[in-house]
């Protein structure tokens, strides 16, 4: 078999659809497991998106997927054929959806909840412009249950042309969690109760009194029983139609909703179950495993991982504090909670992808005493910025926020990276940060954490540790790899120090001799000492080489805070721009702070002094 | 009357509660109006407030206000006696509930959308720690339909101790939105159903087959008929206990629900409908012109607001450019948006208190060739910073943001004052910034707003402009007050200026000469003319004065990003705390950026120099 143009798709039957559906699942597979990136819910959703090209006017009509990880099989559909060499690589297709790739990829993504927001805009945008557009949010059941999600349904008004997919795999990325989700589990096996209405039916006309006496009385106990047989009384009563639960991986019957919803006049939800992973066994059996496959290819992927390691420090307070408590928001496995759950069920809390909530639920915990761990990756810590200020920090409440996915978060792309963090915490009055590069200092923060009385962040990589640095600096608040008079003093911190080194050895080899200060405690920066260091080393210039953004960042942080008299040179940072997706390196030096370009840019530099 | 003790308060019988009551609305009402702040809540709120302390065993039990401005009798009841001299002044009692401030405030607020998930947060604390706590989250109808609390909502177990109070006045600020807001109106209408339920129950007993074929056959129809008649499925389908509708305004009926509640095992939902603005006649009838009141004596409250002219400006906007749209997160009336609503309805969306979903929709509207404009207040912008960088500026989607309150927003406090946005804002790649400190300044923004390609954000003051600042700069992206050799030069943005101005006058009449740098257009900054400018004046030394976040803000991005010959000086801005309420120069003295307080600094800073 091979790809088919859009055009061609449109015109297969739903057997040979249904049949290419497979063909494209068994690429996706062949192709992930060589580039990573998502595959149980790019598996799982392929009639979905299939039904969705076939059925609907793309691209006049919006298909917007939530997350956007599970838009492979639709980025097939739509002509962009990934395969080994360009899913996820530097300049070429996006593991999320994304606007500039194509005209059939209406609304970008990477963070939850956003579809159906989005699809809201859309929807009345089209009505305003007298436009009959249909915009179709594709949400999974983890983002349903998010607030955002709820925000958007709350603005829905009856004559917005919108289609929501509830694309249920039992699942979001872990398991899920919260009312809604057992909700949702409650519809998914009521499906017997379409026996039991069909029960009624004949009770109702065989008994005469009821009959008529009942049906007279109570046209609204019609309606009753409707929502006793369907269970969707929660969609209903906000007053959106739904339709199902039903088989998301027939497409059949996928598409038979999908026109039937395409119909009606009024915002509809169709309620699909898929199978996360369908199509190849392994995963079909370990969806979580293969929610995200890494690159064969990958950077870091020897010895512990930061997450990993984070696990078994937080477990191992656990051990010593019983008010010690670990939250997090979905992402159990990935930030390395596994075992903590496993070890304390009843102190671990995953409140769903619901940052906002996560962040007060753990200050009014502290308020009690306990000792809340937030894990939370730096790029969705994004999302609670204002919890942090008005309900931990202003309250002097003490929350040791564990930030995974500090720098850039390579093949995941510009949602991912987590290059705002910093600039975000050091607005925040009275906490404190710690950014780690080794896992020796990433124990030693959060061995400080625990003394400190103000809310803490330690924030630290994807991956595995530098183990170049290991040796070369002390694990402190602040260490020099060495104390001499220098011509340049490199200050910086985090894994991208690691390029700082190279570069240093590119600059001595050419005659420029280097320091490169590395800070582990980024807030409060003790900057008496530095000035010190500063006085010691006397360098030529001071370059700040930072893995985030220029802007609001630690390196203006820095130069604006040392004296006048301090030969300040250049910041290398993330300078007013999104960084796209590549392997590290490919990243490093496109934000023009890969060991080769801070070489070239402080011998530019130099020669201009 | 007299004030009572909160143990006085308990041993009231019912009726002496109740004119208890009545005592403590006419002392808000007296003492509001003189020093400002938020009334028809309050007065809605009395018997609930009352009943809390009664019926839960404070401060064991934790009682939590939602926003927390509502709060005025709970403070009264717990012995905080509010007064004309106390009430919102520097030093003395908040506007809002806060934890420093009594031990009967177990969690401070200030921002929407908090109580339920700090109420979780009480819950399983006190479940884990092996107590017996109930946690009593008392929420209004316009929060209660936000993202934050579905979290929450979706984060009780059944086996928390959560009392929800719905304190439902059919409005939050200005009148509700939504389909959540809507099923709340069904359900206060729907008390003709209770009636109808023992109708049903009557004529179930009559028919005789029914009494044995129908009860054997349907227990499942028992239930839709339950749900039927009290229309509460919404909260019985997430897991919730439902109790009411009921008259929130009877204390006796509180006193009733609120005991029932206390002895449920699970988590319950009271329904109580209050009447905004009760016993207040002027208040009742205008509930919204109540909801905040300022006080007496405010600093600038001649002339045409900041936000009333936003409102003028956007409608002009509207009249020439169909495409405008305008959305507000429950803020129509504080962002000046009345008349647009009126004017052009169809393109007027409030979004309910939802600023997240805001951004994304705003977002979404652009893509689709729509001009939105989103006036929210600064600190609230503060919960959609996410979905600013994810969803608008990664995306290259333009949103005009008109960010209201930006700087201190005097008695209302540290929840209000808007002083992180310029900080969150630097960060944001792309994305242009304005702020103006007069309504030309304002007008002027806003047209530069049109034709930019960016996301922009135009940040003004509360209240009026400075009209001594009118004649002093020119209108443009930067200006000089007068352009010659000085000792200092400031350089300064928004409202402070006057400030700026009153210190350079002092300063100069003790011999040190000053030029004033304002900035208008605050990112991107043109570093070269500023440069152009300082070589000009040639100050000894530069002094950045700033209503806002010191770290992260512009002071630090200016003396990061002058050349290193400049004589940098000092920044003069809130240096990693908090500010509480009282009235500006309170708070401008406090923040140590008052007139006399710069004056000071410079001195002191000269000497040494």
């Amino acid at each position: 078999m091979d790809f088919l143009t859009l055009d061609e798709v449109k015109k297969l039957s739903v057997e040979e659809a249904s049949d290419y559906c497979n063909f494209l699942r068994r690429h996706i597979v062949d192709t992930v497991m060589v580039t990573g990136g998502h595959l149980s819910s790019n598996l799982g959703v392929a009639e979905i998106s299939t039904a969705c090209v076939r059925v609907f006017d793309v691209p006049n009509d919006l298909i917007i997927y939530d997350v956007g990880h599970q838009s492979y099989i639709h980025k097939l559909l739509t002509e962009r054929y990934l395969d080994s060499d360009n899913l996820r690589a530097f300049g070429k297709y996006s593991g999320f959806t994304k606007r500039d790739e194509s005209i059939y990829d209406p609304f970008g993504a990477g963070h939850s909840s956003t579809a159906l927001s989005a699809a809201v805009g859309f929807a009345k945008a089209s009505k305003l412009k007298g436009e009959n557009k249909t915009a179709v949010a594709i949400i999974g059941d983890g983002a349903f249950c998010t607030g955002m999600t709820f925000e958007a349904i709350n603005n829905i008004d009856s004559d917005d042309k919108i289609v929501i997919i509830l694309n249920d795999n039992e699942m979001s990325i872990s398991k899920n969690v919260g009312r809604m989700s057992n909700y949702l589990v409650k519809i998914r096996s009521g499906k017997k109760y379409l026996n039991f209405k069909s029960k009624t039916k004949r009770f109702v006309s065989k008994i005469p009194i009821i009959g008529s006496a009942l049906y007279r009385f109570a046209s609204a106990l019609k309606d009753a029983l409707k929502r006793l047989v369907v269970k969707n009384t929660f969609f209903e009563e906000l007053g959106i139609d739904y339709i199902g639960p039903a088989d998301g991986n027939d497409l059949e019957t996928v598409e038979r909703l999908l026109y039937e919803a395409k119909k009606r006049t009024k915002p509809v939800l169709i309620h699909l179950c898929t199978q996360k992973g369908r199509g190849f066994e392994d995963a079909e059996k370990h969806p979580d495993r293969y929610h995200s496959v890494s690159p064969k290819t990958s950077e870091s992927n020897e010895g512990k991982t930061f997450s990993e390691y984070f696990g078994e420090i937080v477990v191992n307070e656990a051990v010593n504090n019983k008010s010690v408590i670990a939250v997090t928001a979905a992402m159990c496995d990935g930030t390395g909670l596994n075992g903590f759950k496993a070890a304390y069920p009843d102190r671990f809390f995953d409140v769903g992808i619901c940052e906002e909530h996560a962040v007060t639920f753990c200050s009014a915990m502290n308020a009690e005493g306990l000792v809340p761990y937030f894990a939370v990756y730096s790029t969705f810590f994004q999302r609670c910025y204002d919890q942090l200020v008005h309900d931990c920090a202003l309250q002097n409440l003490k929350i040791i926020f564990a930030l995974d996915r500090a720098g850039f978060s390579s093949h995941d792309g510009p949602t991912h990276h987590g290059v705002f963090d910093v600039a975000l915490l050091m607005s925040v009055p009275h906490i404190t940060v710690y950014s780690p590069a080794t896992l020796d200092e990433m124990k030693y923060s959060f061995d400080m954490a625990k003394d400190c009385n103000t809310a803490v962040a330690v924030r630290y990589p994807k991956g595995c540790e530098s183990a170049d640095l290991k040796d070369i600096f002390k694990v402190s608040d602040l260490s020099l790899d060495e104390y001499k008079t220098s011509d340049v003093l490199f200050i910086t911190y985090g894994k991208i120090t690691s390029e700082v080194i190279l570069a240093k050895k590119c600059l001595e080899a050419l005659g420029t001799s280097c320091t490169v200060l590395k800070l582990l405690k980024i807030k409060p920066i003790d900057f008496e000492t530095v000035e010190a260091v500063i006085n010691k080393i006397s360098p030529k210039g001071i370059f700040v080489v930072e893995e985030g953004i220029r802007s609001s960042g630690l390196g203006e942080h820095i130069f604006a805070n040392l004296s006048s008299g301090v030969n300040k040179a250049e910041i290398y940072a993330i300078d007013n721009t999104f960084i796209p997706h590549g392997n590290l390196s490919q990243l490093y030096d496109f934000a023009g702070i890969s060991a080769n370009k801070i070489t070239q840019r402080v011998i530019s530099w130099m020669k201009k002094a």
